[in-house]
């Protein structure tokens, strides 16, 4: 059997090692020189954000990944300013296992909904591994080579903050960055082996899994419960030689499907077949993408579900914080470090160690 | 085929309807009535603890799963005075899906280990759904006829408090409660269905996984995470015209397992056939138990895993904590019901709201 091309170490050495933010017009933000973006002021980040200019995005959003606590604020002020602008964009979760295809899909979704319906476009990530791995998806060098130079797309790799939900959060934050600055289409890709398909659809509209033909009966049962989230399952390399193993495996999908329960939203799971290497099946997805929109805009579905993700937020928000304002205080970090060590001696219990730092933070906020 | 007896409706005729705590000697702690425990010291319940009294044990159980704030305080102090009396014990997780015959199995077990070494055995149990379904595993009738009625054991279904790192800690804490009263074998039964398998694992010595012959790969599929926890798999139902499909299975599983990478522990997990239901194959198991136990003794794992469990459980006491005092603080309750409603109404974001409730309780901490 022939290797899929895409897989193929010639297809790798055609790859542009094009940078993440498409270069458009001249940045007058830049005027400052290299280190303008740490001068920037909260008002300037929003004015510059609501101008659409991607240079100043691309700094808000190094913003709200860092972890300095300065940082970190400033980029609580910017989101709050352009929360009034946020949220008139269609969120498309996409997720699939590594050699799925993800970023040829991405790139040919991308071109084909920027080419039919017009605006710009934001493709983001979520992958809690990349730092430890440093094999981020949409890492370093993208892999959309036509996406990363569309002058209406905005490109950003995972930020890599260790915790799956500091990881969401900041993409999630993001999100309402790119809204605001105009980009009324978002793509959020994930990994399609843990939890952050989870956190991935907690943020967005639509959750499109992409799934290869014969991948082994394991790995499908593994995936079962990514599955029950699905709103579309979009079968890849459906060409060649493998046109019949993908009908198959859709027809099989289908089947799986139907023995979900029905979902809240009132909408029916599709299957469809694809081929992001050759470009084909690309408008029957979108299709289905926007007829679930119209589909869930009418009955309410819609305006629901991202209330309820609202809801989850806030309480995500809470608990994150929670936890910040006691690991991030400086008394409480050189503290922790001997208890969990006399723990992890034996030389004390558990409760005991939890119990002395939590009065000791809680001394500390009287 | 013939149905097996365990699951057939006449063996459920046979069951007994025994109380959960046994009745041993004359109880003098209830001699003021009825009501006695709520008028029980810390020190009282930690005197009769520590005398081995099973009733006054039970009633320290119930304040550790009482969710009323005097109820914790109190339990928090009883549960702090035993902790130099506990970790003196083996700590064995039993782990199977429903219909594995977990109950006879450890009936079975624990009659056994009773037997051969002597000393007295709590069965705990970690079910996070028992609230939900009410079906909760070693519930109100419990299951294990004979064991129930065994004066050195202790048997106490699983608390029913919501979450699972509830559930989990206030099992974690009964342990204590029994090492101190004397218990030096504790089995903690969870459902083979999901993450309270981690949390078994989290606070158990050996973890022992029951698996039944030919249930599907589908099922083993999922089960896949829970089978690297194991430290030995054993195939229940091994009798009849049963036993040549339990031993195929055991050589399959003993393949799967060679897969994984060599536990930390360097023990190699075992697999071994038995029936519960005929009490045939039980020696073996307990034998390999206790060589894991020597093994991981003079290794000094055995330690390594304790302290390295303290230390996790450090970390969730922590937070559980922290969450706490901000979800149990009477104002903060009040307001977050209403920052909810606006944000599920889409009043507000979940940006602001979680703002809003975290200025107002650090204020309120001052």
């Amino acid at each position: 059997m022939m290797e899929h091309p895409e897989n193929s170490s010639e297809y790798a050495g055609l790859q542009v090692n094009a940078g993440v933010i498409p270069m458009g017009t001249r940045n007058p933000y830049l005027r400052r020189g290299r280190f303008a973006q740490r001068h920037l002021t909260a008002s300037e980040y929003v004015e510059g954000i609501l101008k659409g200019n991607t240079s100043v995005l691309g700094q808000a959003v190094t913003l709200v990944e860092s972890t300095h606590p300065a940082h970190q604020q400033m980029a609580q002020e910017v989101i709050e300013k352009c929360l009034p602008y946020s949220g008139n964009s269609i969120r498309v979760g996409i997720s699939g296992v590594p050699g799925a295809g993800k970023s040829t899909s991405i790139d040919e979704f991308g071109l084909h909904v920027l080419r039919e319906y017009g605006g710009k476009l934001a493709v983001l990530a979520i992958d809690p591994s990349s730092e430890r791995t440093k094999g981020s998806i949409l890492g370093d060098k993208t892999r959309m080579e036509k996406l990363s130079v569309h002058p209406d797309s905005f490109i950003r790799p995972s930020p890599s903050a260790g915790s799956l939900g500091g990881v969401a959060r900041k993409t999630r934050e993001t999100i309402i960055l790119c809204e605001a600055a105009g980009y009324d289409k978002i793509f959020v890709e994930t990994v399609g082996v843990g939890q952050s398909e989870t956190a991935c659809h907690s943020m967005v509209d639509f959750f499109l899994l992409i799934q290869l033909a014969g991948t082994g009966d394991e790995l499908q049962g593994i995936k079962r419960g990514i599955m029950e989230m699905a709103d579309g399952i979009v079968i890849n390399k459906c060409d060649g030689n493998n046109v019949d193993k993908c009908r198959l495996a859709a027809t099989q999908f289908c089947n799986a499907l139907h023995l979900f329960p029905m979902p809240e939203s009132g909408w029916t799971p599709q299957v469809l077949c694809y081929s992001g290497f050759y470009g084909t099946g690309i408008k029957e997805i979108w299709d289905m993408v926007y007829a679930y929109v119209a589909h869930a805009k009418a009955n309410g579905y819609f305006e629901h579900r991202r209330n309820e993700q609202a809801k989850f937020w806030m309480y995500e928000s809470i608990n994150e914080q929670l936890r910040n304002s006691f690991y991030q205080n400086p008394t409480i970090e050189t503290l922790l470090q001997a208890q969990e060590q006399d723990v992890l001696q034996g030389k004390k219990t558990s409760f005991v160690a939890a119990k002395q730092l939590l009065d000791q933070y809680f001394r500390l906020l009287k």
